[in-house]
């Protein structure tokens, strides 16, 4: 083997990427320099996130992926290691050691999850419920597009840490069928009614933890319905953004009044919490009381279709391509 | 003496107050019971804040004033005790042992200080600024309503903490003149020019923390110069409470892409911190480093109008009426 397939940007999108936004290139593979291996990806990872850094241009299709080492010239990383890295969309990638990180896959956990819920979606939803909202056992909790990735593993990852409601919402029926399946107490389609009206009727008794993934009607919504000392953990790696930002809520005193907390945060600034993130919750998977929630897309001609879903929302959990 | 006078709320106010919204009534002096005292007010207290209690009629006027104990039915208060109590615009009160405070009146510090800079307007700039905001040395900070009191305090309290550079903004040329006079690095009138780009030209590097006491263009101005971490303490305390809450920032979504924190309290929630901040501030009044700021009106028929005309915006500091 002396190539190999990858996505390119060819331009900035206006708002929503299309196909044409993107090209397959066939690339030669250089000599491996000391230090380097040769990665064969077999995972690759579709995130909202990357929808931004198009508009940065060159770091464009940075991007996470799984994958096995096929050629090694570092001792760290020998032959048959599986492997992660971020070099993006392509079917095998030359990466440096310090580039790399092991992925020590425990029994009984799929290699996909190392990119979902154990990867850095699942670790934005761990991240936002305890270092930003610091949710306590016995609070309320809501989660917009509660059936994506970050949101469905947020309710999962919020039952472990002893929430008492927990409120989704998502934009179809079928979701919201997921939603219940997944354990959330109560569930919503924004598409149906206010989100003001839909919370207040799903939570009552109002809420003390929002994790924000949208903005907008359903922040409005969750200020509206958070009693006092409430927060909000708004992700700066989970919104929509193909569009313009979402209108600013209209109760913002709110958050004066009642002494809330509005708290904007990145994951990649919390990396350190990775490890005892995935010891916390790999016993989880492994006796089935967190479901591995992923749309897996097959092909690596599909993952331009796959990013292009996961920005209209055609998943529910992680959406993964598999090579 | 038998009688004393107060005033009394006659009705809830439309928007902002006026003076027919009040009445100075005649009281009979009732006879002590057992643990009371009766105090004899010096300084009585008109705060913004007290325009929204105006909005649930029946704590309308709860007050803070200091006093001296006239006559005493309290072991723990004997006559001539200088006090700290809350029941509001009267020459005169009969409180109970267990709603009054002893005032320490320190050398070198003047009474009225302890309704101002060392009362809950002063706790006010001082639990936004290291509770909330949470400033460190060498950080920037801007401060709206500055020439007020909660402002005033804010920031020669900052400059203690270490505060790099310290910016804020009022509605008077002379009250700029007067934020200068206080040691403010850099102020401006907000009436001569859109907040944002005055607030960018008096911090082209950006600031890292805003203390808030308006909302809407402050607010909008301040999240366009915050820098990555910034922070925003929003008091529920302080604001102008005699509108409509002010329009919502456009540009919320900053505070997710900036990871901005935004977080509204009540000097209320933390009095455990006035005892702290009482020693930490006194040194600094005695040795002249930090100016009593204040504007006493003389006489208690001029109270109403010392309420109102703080509304208005026209003392610089703390506004206070001495009896």
């Amino acid at each position: 083997m002396s190539s190999f397939l990858a996505v390119r940007q060819v331009r900035r999108p206006e708002a929503t990427p299309n196909a044409d936004d993107f090209t397959v290139v066939t690339e030669q593979l250089p000599v491996l320099g000391d230090g380097q291996v040769l990665v064969e990806n077999v995972y690759l990872s579709v995130d909202p996130y990357m929808r931004q850094l198009m508009d940065t241009g060159e770091a464009g299709l940075e991007g996470r992926a799984i994958g096995k080492v096929a050629e090694s010239r570092s001792a760290e990383f020998p032959v048959g290691t599986t492997v992660f890295h971020r070099n993006g969309w392509s079917t095998h990638a030359v990466v440096g050691a310090a580039d790399l990180r092991r992925v020590d896959q425990a029994d009984g956990v799929p290699l996909s999850a190392y990119l979902g819920v154990l990867g850095g979606t699942g670790l934005t939803a761990f991240v936002g419920l305890t270092r930003v909202a610091r949710l306590q056992p016995g609070e309320d909790l809501f989660v917009s597009a509660a059936a994506g990735g970050v949101g469905s593993a947020a309710g999962q990852i919020a039952r472990l840490l002893g929430a008492r409601r927990i409120i989704g919402s998502a934009g179809s029926a079928a979701k919201v069928a997921h939603l219940h399946a997944l354990g959330f107490d109560a569930a919503f389609n924004y598409r149906e009614g206010p989100v003001g009206a839909q919370l207040a009727a799903a939570a009552p008794d109002g809420i003390d933890v929002y994790l924000d993934n949208v903005g907008g009607d359903h922040l409005a919504a969750a200020i509206s319905s958070l009693r006092p000392h409430g927060r909000v953990a708004w992700s700066g790696a989970i919104a929509q953004y193909s569009s313009a930002p979402p209108a600013a809520p209209h109760n913002l005193a709110e958050v004066m009044f009642k002494t809330l907390r509005v708290e904007g945060f990145l994951v990649r600034e919390h990396l350190d919490a990775r490890e005892p993130f995935e010891r916390f919750l790999v016993p989880h998977i492994q006796n089935g009381s967190v479901i591995v929630d992923e749309t897996v897309v097959d092909g690596f001609g599909n993952v331009v279709e796959a990013f292009l879903g996961v920005l209209r929302g055609d998943n529910t959990g992680k959406m993964l391509v598999r090579l």
